[in-house]
């Protein structure tokens, strides 16, 4: 069964925002066995709604569209579907309580636009959006199944997993799609490739094999549909197996999550609790962790230290260290993580330390120039990088090094 | 003049990963007067790839496509571009020479695989990737322009602004694009769009009006394109700031930036110093802030507190308040923000403390609840929200309410 998602709105077209919304459906998607053909992002305009619509449903069979549903002039999704199916509308007096309660709630007074969020295609089955105005709206046409939900990333949600999903489960008989996922870091894509040559030539037809590489790790997905879940499992874990087996030192964990969340499930495993001190990575490090629910049994906090005064403060770095060698040195960090151990009280700490630009290099210690250390109770190592001159990348390859180092290091003491 | 970008790989098709490639480039051709007419996402198959191309070409000149250019099996973009303008290979020496050069500096042997990215359709003019393997091409035809590029995000970028917008703009004669924002917070889209009902009625068709609603905050965002950039500037302004004079108490600033720049650059004008004390937000607020560049002028550091430990050692939080009221409580959060201010000594300092799911809510704090604390010398104030059960939405609420706040009392403090 396939889908596709058309996004609606110039915000996206002209980079104002992000659209992080198709891939959280995509993924939602795949898990009930319904495959994403194409994601497709078109303006607030008429006619070109209706080109991607119809172009749309030449390829699948689900359409999911995506805002354009707000009470502003801007928003047209709702006269353009109703034109499109040819129907007229109806005020739906179920979604007018329920707004009237949102405005009753919030003690605001009640617009005519508002009042007009309740207005709907004759020929939509309106399904009530808990959590904003906008009503999401189901539509059937030959055979065809369009539904429009707002482009707000939670009120999307909520209606893709309490609504939507379950209704497309009863609607279609869905394949099972099996994925396994090796997350492997420290090699590079040719080298991978290269060490599972044999075993990528062996693959059967059905099972799909991608590299997905990402700054310092590649995830290496197998991906096979069918009718018979176990079956498939069986077949795809093989091959898994075989692929683990082969490059085994570079494996990080076979499940689809990010570098931190294995690194958190190792930690917990081995019952090892996790500090950080961050300067360059301001903080960034301790949200990746901190995403994840059940961090805390592992992750006690840290620090972000900007100043040379909290790193002194907070930290314990001694102010001789940071005169003689400069904030981004291996002493310092490495007396950034000894004093997160110490001060934070936990077995293991981290501590970046670097120039993250696009101010603030020198000829020796140039931008992008990042030191990372970690420390137990083993004491502290550190690395230098050298990650270039854009700042967000020199922030993200920072915390994915730290935490490879980090997951290196917890990895061979644990294991001991 | 109109883009479309395509963007093709599986991993974006099975939400493996958010296409944060589009937007940046759509922004970027905007800035040079190049309108990105689509945004579609495809995956690793011929067929579907040559008609996305096929389709594009019928809306826009310039079609730029990211994806697939590495250096294993599932990566097609190569074979279809040359399927598709019906052309030979060849190998291009000067790439070579670049790919090798790359593997001595990282000391690794080279294999077949890596060699072949040097191979090019016969037909396109080559641009060289100084950031990775994979060289971009740009292939003309008929009049349309096509240029390949990496996925990679950061050899993507280099390459755009290295190579691909000057080129663009020599091309072309391109218009000139306009746009001015608003960014406003704590008024609902649609009372905003009451209150600016009459200017946005009599606007001139030439100029549109856009809201861009997120958490809290809505941007409105004025554009237009002409010849006369000056002409533009001077009537898109003069509503702009009709609008900005009528909605006055609910503009944070008439600049597209985020919240937290905006709050950076307010506190930076007034010689001003801040400091954070994140528990659930678990260093996000510190991340907004430390991805802008100079924001060091401004922040000092700031501690993610997760354990009640470093709430009392690193903050000064009393054991007796955590105790008697729990962390999530009003007065806990203000010790928090107060000891930030105290301790990293900073003008400023906000706290967070909430619960931010799934687990840990109980009936008098369910998930959701979080309390936020501003302090500075004249003392703290505390407010409570609740955001409801998902944890990636708490965290991001509770910081997008917490910079709320922050900018809301140091706009009123510092132009007393």
């Amino acid at each position: 069964m396939l889908a596709e998602i058309i996004t609606i709105g110039d915000e996206i077209l002209i980079g104002q925002i992000v659209d992080t919304n198709s891939a959280w459906m995509a993924k939602q998607l795949n898990l009930i066995g319904i495959k994403v053909k194409q994601i497709t992002s078109v303006s607030d305009d008429v006619d070109h709604i209706i080109e991607a619509l119809d172009e749309a449903r030449k390829r699948a069979q689900i359409i999911l569209i995506t805002g354009g549903l707000g009470p502003t002039k801007d928003d047209i999704t709702k006269i353009t579907l109703a034109r499109y199916f040819k129907m007229g509308f109806r005020r739906d007096e179920e979604t007018l309580k329920h707004v009237e309660g949102i405005f009753e709630r919030f003690k605001r007074p009640m617009l005519e636009v508002n009042r007009k969020q309740a207005d709907v295609p004759d020929g939509c089955t309106v399904i009530k959006n808990k959590n904003g105005t906008a009503p999401c709206m189901w539509f059937e046409d030959h055979g065809d199944i369009f539904v429009s939900m707002p482009g707000v990333p939670f009120e999307m949600m909520y209606l893709m997993e309490d609504e939507i999903l379950p209704r497309l489960k009863k609607s279609f008989k869905l394949p099972v799609i099996y994925h396994k996922t090796i997350l492997t870091a420290n090699i590079g894509e040719s080298f991978l490739a290269q060490e599972i040559e044999e075993i990528e030539d062996s693959l059967p037809a059905a099972i799909k094999l991608a590299y997905l590489p990402r700054l310092g790790q590649v995830r290496l997905r197998l991906s096979a549909s069918g009718e018979n879940e176990s079956a498939l499992k069986h077949e795809v874990d093989h091959y898994a197996d075989l692929i683990i087996q082969k490059v085994k030192p570079f494996v990080v964990i076979d499940e689809d999550v990010p570098l931190e969340k294995a690194l958190l499930d190792l930690m917990e495993a081995k019952k090892l609790t996790l500090s950080t001190a961050e300067s360059c990575t301001g903080g960034y490090i301790a949200h990746l962790i901190t995403q994840h629910p059940g961090c805390s049994k592992v992750y006690e906090g840290g620090a972000v230290t900007y100043s040379y005064e909290l790193k002194e403060s907070v930290l314990g770095v001694q102010k001789t260290t940071l005169n003689d060698f400069g904030a981004v040195s291996e002493q310092t960090v490495k007396e950034m993580a000894e004093g997160a151990v110490k001060h934070f009280k936990t077995d293991y700490a981290v501590a970046v330390s670097g120039i993250a630009g696009p101010d603030g290099g020198t000829p020796d210690k140039p931008v992008g120039t990042v030191w990372i250390a970690v420390a137990s109770k083993n004491g502290a190592e550190a690395k230098v990088f050298n990650f270039g001159n854009k700042r967000a990348q020199n922030i993200e390859r920072s915390a994915i090094a730290a935490l490879n180092m980090l997951f290196t290091r917890v990895k061979a003491e644990s294991s001991k």
